[in-house]
């Protein structure tokens, strides 16, 4: 990570911490500042800033705009743990595990409306930086409307596997970009580049993680490898394995899919046998670089000097070339 | 109800079914367009439409922004009943009964966007109505955190339910008043008096629900009366009637509140009978007063022909005189 990202980071963490949320009553508002506090790597914000400097050299006067971003995002966080039933969240309870589902669903609701408070000040047009924060949020929510509903399909194709990461995931990092290039008051394409800029490296961003659970080095991954073999996660890498196994291999993998004991080292090997012997890690590989690849292009098109472009370009290869 | 008033009530249903809320995934949708069908007075944007028109004329250019208070209202009687683990809303099954409970939080949150969504083309500044906005969505979540939070203890007092009530229900009123008002251009003093009005309205009309729930003429009232006796409901008359009994009548009050099996008709005569030795009836109807009369003074000091006040007034005279 370079010096300047570390200082964008530091920006961000030191605002983040003069934050006030509400007191009263302390059950509302208390889950906020757990959840906010558990940290995490503040990807959204970086990106408002870091596309923000592209155009103007002030990133401290919008950064409560960028913290919307990331208080949006933890909102997302906090519910989807609950619909996930996930006990754990960057290693520490979640909030409906520490208090209860309600205040999770009551807390994450005022993270959201105190999400749009901090958009207030913006600089520039509000009503077009609202109007693009809601097409992001009701896009977030109709991402984890799919993947719940996959959860319950033998299949999914991998275009609406994409449609689903990309409106889950890759939306909120296309608006964080567009949000920064929006407050500096960039023209409609430069925004709109931004965003598709961001949309396909969250795409790939996506597939690189699913990659990394089958493929990671346990030594630097810090989870367990396999993790989303043994749940029978719809990764890319299963839907494509599933879309393009012959008989003995789909009955392999329907197998281990559905078994209900089983050894979970065993599972993850001979799953992951099955994708080296169909080459699914360089199917994957392949399609992460393609949406690498359209997103700097994306980036290439925005009529900005090159040097300026750079600090972005060595974010989006950090977040490329990571091993966990 | 007076003509009028249905026929503002029309131009709302008219708009909300025109409204689209987004179609794709279906799961996520249908259950606002089913919660948003399930009806209601549409006390809210009518109180919009009302305030809006002692200034103006053209009620049917503000339709969407009502709309976005009757959403939100929507939004958390969704959550709420999650919470609540309510089974029915307006005699039908409630949303996370019909479908589940994650997509009872999913939809409520988009349904969350979509009022801001509505929002969007107000004609006046849309920051003020923004934070003005945020400010009584937060103050309702707020107040439904104090409700949950008071099932757990033995005893509030009046002050605190006072308080909750306001967050819980009457901002909302208050709101919905204020923001016809800034739509209309009306000047910060009238908009303040309007909100006041709402919200001390609004604590009156919280207090004859508590008060209808236990005197309610059964013929009229349709719902069992005596419901919130059986369900040791904290209103304002039980709260009353713990803080003003002499030993016999609150250890009469604990007996019932704490008994497992009781028969609901004789609990529901015993404890209206302990009311009624205490006067709680007429307790509850000097304060409801107040408030309505406070509520009423605010409107007084308005600065717009006592005439124009008219279809106001008679809307609050309308919530007041009702029996069910």
């Amino acid at each position: 990570m370079t010096n300047d990202l570390k200082a964008q980071i530091g920006l961000i963490n030191n605002r983040l911490s003069e934050l006030s949320y509400g007191e009263n009553p302390n059950e509302l508002y208390e889950p906020i500042r757990y959840i906010m506090s558990l940290g995490g790597k503040r990807l959204r914000p970086v990106l408002v800033l870091l596309a923000y400097r592209l155009f103007k050299d002030d990133p401290e006067s919008i950064l409560d705009q960028a913290l919307a971003v990331e208080v949006f995002h933890n909102f997302t966080l906090m519910h989807d743990d609950i619909m996930d039933e996930a006990p754990l969240r960057r290693g520490k309870p979640t909030v409906h595990e520490k208090w209860n589902s309600s205040t999770a669903i009551l807390s994450g609701d005022v993270m959201l409306v105190k999400a749009y408070d901090l958009l207030l000040d913006a600089p520039t047009d509000l009503k077009a930086i609202i109007t693009a924060f809601n097409a992001c949020a009701a896009g977030v929510c109709e991402g984890q409307q799919f993947d719940m509903n996959f959860e319950t399909l033998n299949t999914v194709s991998e275009a609406d596997y994409i449609h689903m990461i990309k409106l889950k995931t890759a939306v909120l990092l296309g608006f964080s970009l567009k949000l920064g290039a929006m407050l500096a008051g960039a023209d409609e394409q430069a925004c709109e580049k931004l965003y598709d800029f961001g949309v396909h490296i969250g795409i790939g961003f996506q597939l690189k993680d699913d990659l990394l659970d089958v493929y990671a080095d346990q030594e630097k991954f810090g989870k367990q490898v396999g993790g989303d073999i043994i749940a029978n996660k719809k990764t890319f890498l299963l839907l494509k394995a599933l879309e393009l196994s012959n008989d003995e291999q789909k009955s392999e993998l329907e197998n281990w899919i559905s078994a209900t004991e089983f050894n979970s080292d065993e599972k993850v090997r001979e799953v992951t046998r099955v994708y080296d012997e169909m080459g699914i890690r360089q199917l994957t590989l392949d399609k992460m670089n393609e949406y690498f690849n359209k997103g700097f292009e994306a980036l290439n098109d925005i009529p900005v000097e090159e040097g300026k472009k750079r600090p972005l370009i060595s974010f989006a290869e950090y977040l490329i070339d990571r091993d966990k």
